[in-house]
Order: structure tokens, then sequence, then C-alpha cells
């Protein structure tokens, strides 16, 4: 780690804290990325249409489990899983990517602003079919070329050790996901590189601001954005930069990894794949897997034809949420530092038993059971609460319509003063150097840490 | 976390530094800590018996898999497991168990010296029966009562959120066991602590002092060491405690994050849970699971009979390694500071793909394959050169005599000044802080993170 690398957390704070204080940029103004997305979505004939698992090239249903599979054996499967936790035991369909996918943003420093790479990316998934995302998004397949199409662009820049400024493996969505995992890295290239059609330079202050649209900046590019240290004097006392922030900072990280611990060795999780055709309560018809009374989300397969991937057009199978959900953080500003009550979550796949969840994490109407705990207070807050209110898609690589409310809603001082078993107040220094270290965080949460971002920015 | 846990992270490594000096112990000299162990082995009639299966009470194989499993569905199953990596691909029987442990050292202060209560700990699978262990060991079965014995003593103390010192998730052995892991945790328990029959009050300086011999701290006491945070005098420049010390390290930990997260994605390891029955190359014997050319290990039964255990009597399996392993550390000495030459390593039950190793990790004469790197230089490496060098028993309750001969070599400061892929050069406050951390360094790798403290200290 060379260059930026080696500039030691604070340099490297103040770089990306001057970037995102750069409200526009030199390349895109913020008053053209609208124009032009919408001008790449009107170039790449672009469509998506359902198909029965039939008409899925090179998927098949195995023989014997049901599970349904590409020939190569790549990318991903849709199997079996039975879970058990200490409460509950279900089984259920659940997307199964054994592989580490990278999502990686390259930068450059250009008049002392470093500019991000973003990708003007079509995914089949999104009801808008294009988003901001990160500059490449791979799976060891498509990094491998395995499906036949060609490598994505920018990859081998990634390859080196040296210029990285993020790098750490970040969870996804553990209800529909076993274990999937995506490395999310920046780097920063002092040399030339080259702005590809589809590709365009924004400060991390301009990404931000686009957060704050609906459905603009995909899922993919807000975990990388989650991962990007901030500067102490956010989080500390006023003047808390340098070593006293990060001391007060350290000590915090260490009582939340002591509180996650326990949390993950109290509760249960056993996960066990079964055959997909064993799973209790779903049903396999020719266009779609899906629950007996129609809950959580359907399996289904797609067509997809578009000019802009690395080929031309492709069969799939998407997951299909039945509802929306909602991720709400709970917010409070004290003594100088924003503090978030997250909660500790345990879905069926779920890296390591449970991760920190925002305040209230669910689908509104579509769970089962009462609701949660803060869902009425969420609801019932009042506009002047509200700090960040956006609906965001979720992956579109894999996921078909999935598209989540996540809302920041600011709390008084006094508000779970004592918070309840299983949530825990955890400073934004914390939140976001936990984030760092990988696991800790789940999806949902560091989509909320990306949002908090754009409104302290 | 409040007392002790507050004082943060410089009160809290002097607090361990200086236990560390403390080379002899009030309650229980040096001198005596041997005859003690020797006087409860002696007192407790313990005795380990090679059963075949179908004498296992509560075990069965389970029909249709060949799964050995206790009859409660709790403790661990023998399963089979399928692994592919990026290089091989092969099955075995694996050791599954999803539950996390206990592995918990209570402290108390006493005239300004930290003291760690050990036990006495009977394992079956120990060579001698009984070694030095944390004050807990506790699956969740048995934190839960579930075999019908009793709680273990002192676990109680673990269930608050104060005064905790460490706490950290860690791996078991990859090769054996499928993504099992640990909760390792030291707390502070500033009012009195009854010391029970079976259990000793002990510096750090004495317990490090004991792992220099063969066979009596035993392995879950290492992990729990291996977390304990060193100063950062140990690892920086000679005057770089405090926070340019902290600095320092803060940087090369993310540089080694990257650098293993990085090896993680480049390298693949899908792992399938399959029927023990269907593991090719392995047969089941009455009295043994082995490989057809009686390679790696044996599965066998075994009948224990005890006074001190949670309950006097019980049958259980056994994983027996068919010869004993080695695991070194090379280390170097350049600039007031102590560099460590690790490796990634892949593991059929690694839980995230690979952790950091030790330098050398095999089972001489035992591994298929030309011998692995730097075994030779090892091997051949003149006495000056062995700072540390001792025979040290794995898990005793899930292993069968299976030891491993732990090494430290001390190179010169130009031995591999340009390690090769797969390799990488860790200052040790980098790597106590990366396993503090958790899921980092593998298990062999932390018993010579402990065992370094103690030719350190």
């Amino acid at each position: 780690m060379r260059g930026v690398g080696i500039a030691g957390p604070d340099a490297l704070t103040q770089l990306f804290t001057r970037s995102a204080l750069a409200a526009d940029g030199l390349f895109m103004p913020n008053a053209a990325i609208h124009d032009w997305l919408e001008q790449r979505r009107r170039d790449n004939d672009f469509e998506v249409t359902g198909v029965p698992f039939s008409e899925l090239t090179g998927w098949r249903f195995e023989p014997g489990t049901g599970d349904l599979r590409h020939v190569s054996g790549r990318f991903f499967a849709i199997q079996g899983l039975r879970v058990r936790t200490e409460i509950a035991a279900w089984s259920q369909p659940i997307i199964n990517q054994p592989e580490i996918g990278l999502l990686g943003i390259v930068t450059k420093e250009y008049g002392g602003v470093l500019y991000f790479l973003m990708q003007a990316k079509m995914e089949p998934g999104y009801a808008n079919l294009l988003q901001l995302a990160p500059t490449v998004q791979a799976t060891r397949s498509n990094g491998a070329a395995v499906h036949g199409g060609r490598k994505p662009h920018y990859l081998e820049l990634f390859t080196s050790q040296e210029h990285v400024l993020v790098d750490s493996l970040q969870s996804e969505h553990g209800a529909w996901c076993l274990r999937k995992r995506n490395r999310n890295v920046v780097v920063h290239i002092p040399g030339h590189v080259p702005e590809r059609d589809g590709f365009c330079w924004l400060t991390l202050g301009q990404i931000l601001r686009q957060l704050r649209n609906d459905d603009v900046v995909n899922m993919n590019a807000r975990s990388v954005l989650s991962c990007i240290p901030v500067a102490s004097g956010h989080n500390a006392s006023a003047n808390g930069a340098g070593c006293a922030g990060l001391c007060t900072t350290g000590r915090s990280v260490r009582r939340i990894l002591h509180w996650l611990a326990d949390f993950r060795s109290r509760k249960e999780l056993v996960q066990e794949i079964i055959p997909c055709d064993r799973v209790e309560q779903w049903r396999r018809l020719p266009d779609e897997i899906v629950h007996v009374e129609r809950r959580r989300f359907t399996v289904r397969g797609v067509r997809v034809e578009a000019a802009s991937r690395e080929i031309g057009h492709w069969t799939q199978p998407l997951l299909c949420p039945v509802d929306a959900g909602l991720a709400a953080l709970v917010i409070c500003r004290a003594v100088g530092e924003t503090r978030l009550l997250m909660q500790g979550r345990v879905e069926a796949g779920t890296i390591d038993v449970a991760e920190l969840a925002p305040t209230v994490q669910c689908v509104p109407g579509g769970d089962e059971g009462p609701p949660p705990r803060y869902l009425g207070w969420v609801l019932a807050a009042s506009a002047e609460r509200i700090r960040y209110d956006a609906v965001q898609s979720e992956e579109g690589g894999r996921f078909y319509h999935a598209r989540s409310r996540y809302m920041i809603l600011e709390a008084d001082e006094e508000f779970a003063a004592q918070p309840p078993d299983d949530y825990i107040w955890v400073t934004f220094g914390a939140a976001t150097e936990l984030t760092g270290l990988g696991y800790h965080l789940n999806v949902q949460a560091r989509t909320l840490i990306a949002a908090l971002r754009s409104i302290l920015a």
C-alpha cells in the first residue's frame, strides 16, 4: 500500500472528507447526471421478460434435489435451507453463491479532490433498469470469463496490492442468500484512467447527493460507500479529530464487538442445506417457486436482452419479494456526537449468526407475528423527525423489483436511554469503523450508514 | 463495560503487561504448579477406554446418511464434507458443531497485579489427561445443562456486560471441524471470587512460563491468551507506546486486512455437507471411521470415567489424527519490532475461505504431495535460531492424542525479504490486534502468538 494508501488513517479520511464536501464535480456536473442516466437508459435496448423455467438456457432443476442450477456449476443456485434458531425453525428456498464477488470503485485525484469512477449499470432486477454502480461488479465467474463473455472493464486495476483505500468483506441479504458476501474495495489510481462509455467521474459529495433520491445509487455502490472511513470530528466531541477521537472510537468499537460476540453466542443459528424439492410449504410451478400462501418471495425466470452487459442476452432466475421492505434507523444527537440505535439480527442466511441491523427492519404487512418494536413509533413520527426518506433498490442481478423504504429519524435524547435487550446505541464513528472491519453491519444497515453520510455531508 | 473495562486500551494493556511481568504469584507459586497438577491427576479417577461404536450411549448412526449424532441433536455430529478449492476437490468426515462455545477466563486484581483463575481440566483426548484450562469451557449445550449434568462453575460471571477485557470469536481446526468457533473472553471481577477445588489463581507471567513446557497449558487457554492485547512498545519503534504506536499498528492492520480480503476472494472454498456414508475413500468399521489408506485421521468411540467432570462418566466419539503436526513460525527482529512470516491458508472447514497460519503448518510425513515451503529450512535450522520448541495438545474434548510440535525460529533480516505469493510479514503488534478482531488467525497461529508472548515476556 504505497502512495495515498500509506498516508495513514488521518490523511485518508481527509481525502475522503474533501471529496464528500465537493458538492459538485468538474467532469459531470450535478445538473447533467439525471440526463446522462436517462440517455444511457434510452441508448441501451434493454428488456426483461418473465419466462417459464423451461425457457431458461443453461439452467436446470437438478434431478433428485430440485435445486435450480447453472449447467456450468458456477454463478449461483436456488437450494433449500432448513433453519433453526433458539425460538423458531423453518425451511425456505435460498440463493447459494459461495464465491466472493468484487465491488470495486476506482478513484483518482484531480485538483486536490478525489473522484469516483461510477458506472451506469443495467441490471434486470431494477424497476428503472439502470442505476449508478461501482466501477466494477464482478463475480469470480465473470472475472474469469466463465460464461464466455468478456472480462469487466477496469477489473485489472484491482489486482495490485497498492493504492488500496478501502477493502473489506461484507454480507448480503440474509433473508434471501446463504452466507453471500462481497469484497468492497476502493482503489486510488495515480496514473491515467480512461473514461469508457457508460462511466463517469463523480465526487463523493455528488454521489451522496444522488443517494437522497430514490433508485439512483445501486445497492453495491451504497455498500462500498458505507465502508469509507469518516473523519473523527463527525463522531467524537467537537475537537475530537486525531488521537483522542480515535481512542474514544476505539473503546466504543471494542464495547460493540463485545456486545455482538455476546449476542452471537447467546443466539443460535443452525443452517442446513436441503433439497429445494423438500422445502416445506413451498411448491415449484412451471413459472415460479412459491410459498403455498404466497408469502415472502417467489423465484422466477427472466429473459434479459441488453446491449451494454458483458454478453448481449441471457436468461436467469431472480428472487422476487412479494412486498417492499422498510429499514429505519433511529438516531440521536447528543454532546456533539451522533448515536444510532441498532439491533442484533439473526436471518436465515446470516454468515455468523447475527449482524447489527437498523432499528426497524421488516416487511410492513408482509411479516407474520406482531409488528416489530419501534415500527409504530417510526410510522407515527412527525415530519420534523424525518432526516432521510427514500426508496432504494436492492441488488438487481439476483432480486427482481426488490425495493425498500429507507428512513432515518431523529429521536430526543431520552429515547430508549436504556435500550432493550438485543438493541444497542452505537456512535456514528464506531459504526463506520465496524463497517470497515466487515461482517458486522448487515446490508440494510450499510445503506443507512451511507444515507446518514449523505445528510451529514 | 465499566470499571477496568472503561480504562481505555492503554490502561488495559498496562494491566495485562504488569501481570505478564509478574513471573511468580502469591496464590500458587511456580514451584507448586507441577505438584498441584499431579495431585489433581491422581485424585481424579479418570480413565479413557476405546469402545466400538455400538457401545456409545446416546450416539447413533443416522439411518440414510450414516452421520454419527447424539440422540439429543446437540453437542456435535460426524458428517461428511465435500470440499472444492480452486486447485483440489475431496471429501472427508468432519466434526460439525454449529453452536458457539465459551472459553472464558475470570481475572481479579490483587496487590496491583491481575490474576487469572485457571482450571485443572480433565479431557479424554489429552495424552496426559489433565491440563491447565480457562476458568470456563462451555458449549451452549452444557451451559444450558442439556445433557443433564450441572452447569459449569463460574459461568454466571460471564453473563454481565461489564468488566469485559477481551471478547472475540475464534476459529478451531479447519482440517477437522466445519466452521467451528468459540467465544474467547477475559472478564475482570472486582468483588470476591471463591476459589473452588480444582482452580487456582495465576499471573499471566506464570501461565506464559508454563507454556514453555510441553502439554501443560491447554489449547483453549492458549487461544484466549493470544487475544490479550500487547503494549505498543512491543511492536512499534522503541518509544512507540501511545498514539504513534497505535497509528503505526493501525496502518499495518489495515494493510493485512486488505491482503487477507484479497487472498480470500482470489481463493475458492466451496463446502458442501454430504452423508457420512458417501464420503469417498473412507469406510465405517465397527470401531472406527477410517481412510482406506489410513491417512489423516480416524474417528473412534471412547468411554470416559471421571470424577471431576460435570457428569461422572460418558461415552463419545473422538477424532484421532494418525500423526503429530508441526506448526512453525519464522520471526525476524528489525528496527526494534518483531515481524512474523505468516501464510494465508485454506482448510476444509475454514469459516471464511482462509485465515492467517504459521509459516509452516503440516503433518511431516503424513501429508501428501511435496513438502511445504520453508519446512526444510525449519527442520535444518541451527539450535541458536530456535526460540521456542514445545509439544502441545490440541483440544481434548474432540480430538484424541492430537499433538503438535510448535516452534518459533528467528531468521536474519534478509530472510524472505520479498515473501512469495500467499505469504506476508506481519508485525507482532498487528498480529495481536488482528487476533483480537476474531477469525483472522487460525488456531495454530494463535498458539504461536501465545508462545511468542511467553518468550518476549
